[in-house]
């Protein structure tokens, strides 16, 4: 096992929340009224595929056009409602003691590249680090597209790899990339149900990934 | 079986994401910078034992007055978070039907009763209708007293009533006041969880609940 592949949102920084009630007043603009628990369960993928999901739920679709708007008032009040991007415990120390181990890792999330500027910035990771944002791809997660390339840009084999993620749809994009999966709980979705979906162990947070890091295998 | 008793935050109102949020930007305040997700875990045991268990975990300790001044704060904030209280799909026309079928139910809720008139009042529950706050005993959730006084009043006997929630602490609590407990996944805690704790069954939201209304065995 040679190198981690992190997901950010709810792994590294403490944004789900935010992004689930964020996307709660975006979507009740438009008369969406869709409770906050439901949108949670969506947090990870596009927004695209969020809004078209909920959407059809409740019989509506949507232009390009109308979602991009909506991403837009997104993020505009995700801003509002997440003014600091803070790291979760132990994500900043665990990514510095990769790089003082000379493991290679990468960051692979679907927010783009100027949204997720201030949460790298907070995770104290430098310009080097692998980042491989939505932008890159129109195939976010639960699609493998994100892990793959940034998995050939850590020039890694799928089996020597580990993705490292909060939701459900990490642990789905993981396996379709052939990619084992470890979970934490830092995004609010149980054990049993990444477990469920398919990771081979979940941890309480970055912290604990740190304590335990020997049990993953890494060449240390 | 007679009667129903509900837990009112995540079971019946959209508000369990807020009084998270609201929870975590007021142990900011006091720099405890304490991740969204373990905050969600403790919504719906009272104010008092949030504060102090999350404070233990960080070598913190409280004086009441502090954690008075604490809630008043969350309260507050949680109104700008959710200035509007939304009524869970369902959830009110589960408690109309209820009515008209004539089946007694109460509400048992950790809140006080003035900030949880505005929640009463969007579901459309009748000065009539039995609701025990958090104003009539110090023995929140998981003390199973808020159950037992609300049984009292709806002169059930705990075999004869269920209680409905979405937060393990509602189950623990209905199972000590000697009641069964129905989980709901609208408070953003899984259902393999909410099973595990011991609810008999677990529905998807209050609307669900009415669907399958004769799986519960009421006099209907």
């Amino acid at each position: 096992m040679k190198a981690l592949i992190f997901d950010l949102d709810g792994t590294l920084i403490d944004s789900v929340y935010p992004h689930a009630l964020a996307w709660q007043e975006t979507l009740h603009g438009i008369d969406m009224i869709v409770p906050a628990w439901e949108i949670h369960r969506y947090i990870g993928i596009s927004g695209r595929l969020l809004v078209r999901a909920l959407g059809r739920a409740r019989g509506r679709s949507f232009e390009d056009g109308e979602i991009e708007q909506l991403e837009t008032q997104h993020d505009a009040l995700f801003r509002e409602y997440a003014p600091l991007q803070v790291p979760l415990p132990g994500a900043a120390e665990l990514l510095k003691f990769l790089r003082e181990a000379g493991v290679s890792y990468g960051i692979a999330t679907t927010g783009k590249r100027k949204e997720i500027q201030a949460a790298l910035d907070a995770l104290q990771v430098g310009n080097d680090c692998v980042v491989v944002d939505g932008s890159s791809t129109d195939k976010a997660k639960p699609e493998p597209d994100l892990f793959t390339a940034c998995r050939r840009r850590l020039r890694v084999e799928s089996s020597n790899c580990l993705v490292v993620g909060d939701a459900v749809w990490d642990v789905h994009a993981a396996r379709r990339a052939g990619i084992l999966a470890v979970g934490v709980l830092t995004g609010g979705v149980g054990e049993q149900e990444l477990s469920n979906a398919g990771a081979m162990r979940v941890y309480r947070d970055a912290g604990e990934v740190l304590r335990r890091i020997d049990e993953l295998g890494l060449e240390l």
